[in-house]
């Protein structure tokens, strides 16, 4: 009997760091993990596999998920202790859904941005919040040294952008975390 | 400089004796604070006058807001040192964008359901995951003993119910937290 | 298979009321629930029955533990499905590490002081920190607004006393939350 | 106005991780840290210099703090942003008291283990229980699945060892964390 527990955080509060840290620990424990992450995300991505890279400098290889994929049938493919997911955010409704199911039988802990760069939630992190035994945060820090809740796309020359598509992929260069009331008065 | 905090559960959860709690506990601090609640609960509801109460035995007055006013307005009227909204799932988008940006001068606590009968977050529910400072999770238990995690609405025969509008008021007759293997076998 | 759970928090936060609203709701579900405090608290006590009361208008009559008997043989007489114990910072070494084999057959839930009015942790709450499964606190706050951690033991005329013995029983006649920084300037 | 905080957890949770991607998140951010660690853990300690390392494969250089000397003293030679602790629970008391008494103007966040291998708190997290404005936990997994909750010392033929003195500096060959059960049991 397991659980689905969700960690959100904004761009740059170390979720995937925490990931590969939760990753080792089970590791050590000898119990087996799947990595996994939606292949949506294609910085790095070359067929199943994918690198998930923490900037702090700690990386592993993923099972990189495709967006109508199931994750029941890797269960079937090989038995695992715990799934773990990076990059959450970009799960589907019905992903979610399948991990809400399989936690009867698995712990699954998830990673993901709470929000995009509007302040609205990601498919994916939506149906985590609905359905998730556990929600917490990994918190992040704006710059005036407030606790960061909302992801901030920036331009080449460090603006910020209010409008456009909820997907655009990007590292640090093009999003950071920031406090409501500087992303407001656009003061990065 | 204050925080927007969210405290979430299912049905029967106390939410609303935490609230009151909360409440009882600045006012024995000489505080003032202004109670509220969204007026689209019209179960008791005369004018903006409002009886939030818990089925433990304890019930205090709050302002009914309605779904087109202004949460800022009220602040002009009066001073106030915190915000304590119950049923906050029934804020409206506006409305908790205004909570977010009130919050810069005062602290602000709301209580409410994560998600309706058919586990999808409600408006208000859906605003506060996305803006909230904090979020914490007021706990219920299901029948079997696991953690609950969703709100079934049940018939007058105690019945599940899959299919229907969002909205339908009722109290702990029509609705009860269930984990989510049980809502599954209509196990209740 | 159960938890030892150990919510903690000053004078005035709502401990009490936290554990009646927690009890109420075990039973709304059917469950049957074994009230406990120490009797070495001994305010309302008469033989083993006490009442536990909030001062927000709740209360319950709960069974007081002696200094020197068994947790586990109350069990022995009757079953529950969990343990609830108020004023958990009084109990003693041997009763936290009863309690701590008890969870692994029913859930336990402590509430209790941090600290005494020098800022030094009780028996029971000590032993708690060492053995509980989970640790949480209820929060209280300070009349400056801050968050309160130390519970100031306070004279007829509302001056902190600094010295004395760890035990003098009183409510918040006698003792009152406060921040780190008030306490130490007796800024009351 | 700072806060004291303090992250507790069993042996090979990943308490140093932790402690090194906070201040990696600190550092991206442009803020000024000031790692320490008490210098009784002399494993890696020459002067005043000392390696914090994460069996994950990342380290970086911290000020030893010896039993005997002001942590303030050392924020009066250069200014930071942040202190952050590792091995936390062999601080003094008195090291305690000064970071409590240094966070009115700074933030300070503590990683340590929560008690020795049998069960008693160590000077430097008892103190940090009793103080700190927020307590976490790091959480650690037992072999079992169960959630860890004490750090059993071994034998070199990885026996469990129930008697000794409270300080014998080792890692992960010498210490694991355990649950209750599996450690009462000699379960390893």
């Amino acid at each position: 009997m397991g659980k689905l527990v969700f960690y959100y955080g904004v761009m740059g509060c170390s979720k995937t760091a925490n990931a590969l840290i939760t990753r080792f620990q089970y590791l050590e424990k000898g119990k087996k993990v799947l990595l996994i992450k939606p292949a949506l995300d294609t910085r790095d991505n070359i067929d199943n596999k994918s690198i998930i890279a923490s900037r702090i400098g700690i990386q592993a290889e993923a099972y990189a998920v495709r967006i109508d994929e199931s994750i029941a049938s890797l269960l079937s493919r090989d038995t695992y202790d715990i799934i773990i997911c990076d990059e959450a955010q970009f799960l589907t409704t019905a992903q979610v859904n399948e991990l809400r199911n399989l936690s009867k039988y698995i712990d699954i802990i998830c990673y993901g941005l709470r929000t995009d760069f509007q302040s609205h939630l990601f498919e994916g992190s939506k149906r985590l919040f609905e359905l998730a035994d556990n929600i917490y945060e990994i918190e992040g820090v704006c710059t005036c040294g407030k606790k960061a809740v909302i992801n901030a796309r920036l331009t080449a020359d460090k603006k910020i952008i209010y409008h456009g598509d909820q997907l655009e992929l990007g590292g640090n260069d093009k999003y950071v975390g920031m406090c409501w009331d500087c992303w407001q008065r656009g003061n990065i």
